[in-house]
């Protein structure tokens, strides 16, 4: 039996916007052991939602319904669902004081018609939301009412940002859906996070060694992103737990320091961590990267701990004035060249007074090329009380992409230096 | 009359990846004039796939159904698809010739199975794959056997590799589809963008002066994101043009400024095109957004010619060092406080010289808040050769979110400075 997952915008319609709501939800229902057989999309006016609503209940019994609980006044999303269930719409008091507490804290009167977002069908479970003003609502059918088979059935009604329903799933949802409807089989699901390497190269490394445990059945995934790649370990069953801690030993046994964490990590995290650790600080001293590093750095909570700063300094004034490279260099070599790099590095370093200072200078394109410097050349510098070195890389990618490979390197250079691995 | 889209495949229902197709069939589909009405994802195997079938043609005359068609064994959907209708299955003798050469110019022989792509139902419409091995097939129902509705009904099966549906479908699909269904009548949309107002408050301001326009078939849609709004026009028909044009008008003179862009504009290529155009540059003094203000506009290409860099502050010395904040103000008005904003903003432009310089400094959480400055509170900075000044704002968000709408204000703010508007 399969969850059915309903997204509704019409934004989505109109391919304005990439639905990334399903892959997040499926990939958290997966890792819980559910199973999604449905995704559907719809406009998020109440009339598509409720039809939506009332097809996946005939097929399933549990359905997850995101958007469509705005404040706009074509949201009749709560009327409808009330109705469709034969309930009356009430009006929630804490949710209402919820609500006006949000504005009041912005100093702002509550907006015309947010107040109808205190609505609710009689007799739902109000899920409070910590992120925005729309709770989301849960309400449990004893009989599905559009499917022949006797049984219950259970609709959860999510709000669509991501910034307010992704917390609100794992935090108050999950445990909702673990009481209502256990997952059927025993699954155990864990994700390795690796830098740096290729898919193929980390399938090569991993794949032969765990043949006998896929026998035993372990399932393997691979998702490559740039500058990273998630192998992933799970097992249903009994023997699950057993398999899956297997395959871990054996994986870690084959890529070694290649991981840099589990599950959800991200590199920056494990970068703060490592350097709180150590009590240990961090500038960074940014070009073509743009400040990029920075922001990834600083969406760490905590990360003010070891962060100082950063230059980003796109011109080669900003190089000069802020990092003191000097002009020879800059004429000499170029800005985007290994000594540049260096000195940039170094130079931050020396003002901020950190530990560990890196540097990135390149060509993000899609102008600016040269034949010796084709569009996509980056060098990556990192400076150290120790040794000062900078490293060539050549990314292929559009302006964003770019940034994120060669914030990936810098990143994982700055890790593999801490935990003095080889680079 | 809407069409239905059916994408199948299970690393879609794990959440391995994300669903691309859906948003370039929709944006295709919606600017040919085309509406769907719903988006479905099912596993990728022959059962899934022939009941969403069903199900798609009970409520629509035009399915288009992406994936399914592969040459791995468990893929039952041609033969399916043949019984649902109750035709014969046959083979395709140009279609096998085309398979055979393919794997012939490759030098190797056609795998295990790969034959079967050339089946089809009898009296489909074969669709040419010229990018890969599985053809596209067009089905046409005089009658529409899921519909009480008498009338015809098309079904359109396509490879999932996007490098082959992409292609087939601009070249080969939208003909058949403008012969088999032109588009209903006429359609015309337009997106207005707007920055840092709410959507409740753009609604307040512009639906009641459309109403007379929505009696006459104006569809009025928002889309809210954090630090922005989107408002969609669009009517059907003769008249669309007319009533978008005239929904534009009212609607500009409704919001105003509030609006910096149409269709996908982005801010901050609303405020790179603006400085490039007046030959202006601008700098980024950044403490609680830790360089993503720096990161958005370096994401727009040309950036370089008006952005001169940044200094992401973290710490109080990086703000005395770098951007000549004076000790006794850190002091006497602590680091997040409007003197400390106006400082680094005003010091920042100085060094770098540069038109404008924008500084941010604010508690993103979740640690950090005390009762006078909770967390969410930013002052944000603006200098200019005429004043500095700096506003206060509170933001309730995670990390993210919160740089976000910081920079979504900073932007803004430095739009309207530049446009010389009222902030």
């Amino acid at each position: 039996m399969g969850i059915e997952i309903i997204n509704t915008g019409s934004e989505l319609m109109i391919g304005r916007v990439l639905n990334t709501h399903s892959q997040w939800l499926c990939a958290q229902l997966d890792s819980l052991g559910y199973t999604v057989s449905r995704q559907v999309t719809v406009n998020d006016d109440g009339t598509s939602i409720v039809n939506a609503v009332k097809e996946a209940l005939s097929r399933s019994e549990m359905v997850l319904v995101t958007g469509g609980l705005g404040p706009t006044t074509d949201d009749l999303t709560r009327p409808l669902i009330a109705r469709l269930f034969g309930r009356r719409l009430l009006t929630d008091g804490s949710t209402l004081e919820r609500i006006r507490g949000f504005f009041a804290k912005r100093g702002t009167s509550v907006p015309f018609h947010c107040e109808i977002q205190a609505q609710y069908p009689e007799g739902a479970l109000i899920i409070p939301n910590d992120y925005g003003t729309a709770p989301g609502l849960l309400i449990e059918l004893e009989q599905n009412p559009f499917r022949s088979k006797i049984g219950k059935a259970v609709l959860i009604l999510l709000p669509g940002p991501p910034r307010e329903l992704r917390p609100m799933f794992t935090e108050r949802v999950i445990p909702l859906l673990r009481e209502k409807m256990p997952p059927a089989e025993n699954y155990v699901s864990l994700t390795l996070k690796t830098a740096c390497t290729g898919e193929s190269t980390i399938e090569r490394q991993v794949a032969p060694a765990l043949e006998e445990l896929v026998r035993q059945g372990l399932e393997i995934g691979y998702c490559a992103r740039v500058g990273e790649v998630e192998l992933r370990l799970s097992a249903h069953g009994s023997q699950a737990q057993q398999i899956v801690d297997q395959a871990e030993t054996i994986s870690r046994a084959a890529l070694g320091e290649i991981i840099f964490g589990t599950g959800s990590d991200k590199l920056e995290q494990t970068v703060v961590h490592l350097l709180s650790e150590r009590h240990q600080t961090l500038s960074t001293a940014e070009s073509c990267t743009g400040g990029f590093i920075a922001h990834r750095i600083t969406n760490v909570p905590g990360a003010s701990e070891i962060f100082m700063g950063s230059c980003v300094t796109y011109s080669n004034k900003a190089k000069i004035n802020l990092l003191g490279v000097r002009p020879e260099t800059l004429n000499q070599y170029g800005a985007v060249s290994e000594q540049t790099a260096c000195e940039m590095a170094e130079g931050l370093r020396r003002r901020m007074n950190t530990d560990y200072a890196v540097s990135a200078t390149g060509i993000a394109g899609p102008g600016g090329g040269t034949p010796e410097k084709p569009v996509g050349t980056v060098y990556i510098g990192l400076s150290t009380a120790q040794k000062t070195e900078a490293r060539k890389q050549v990314y292929n990618y559009d302006r964003e992409a770019f940034k994120t490979a060669v914030s990936q390197f810098a990143l994982d250079w700055i890790r593999r230096t801490i935990l003095t691995l080889p680079q």
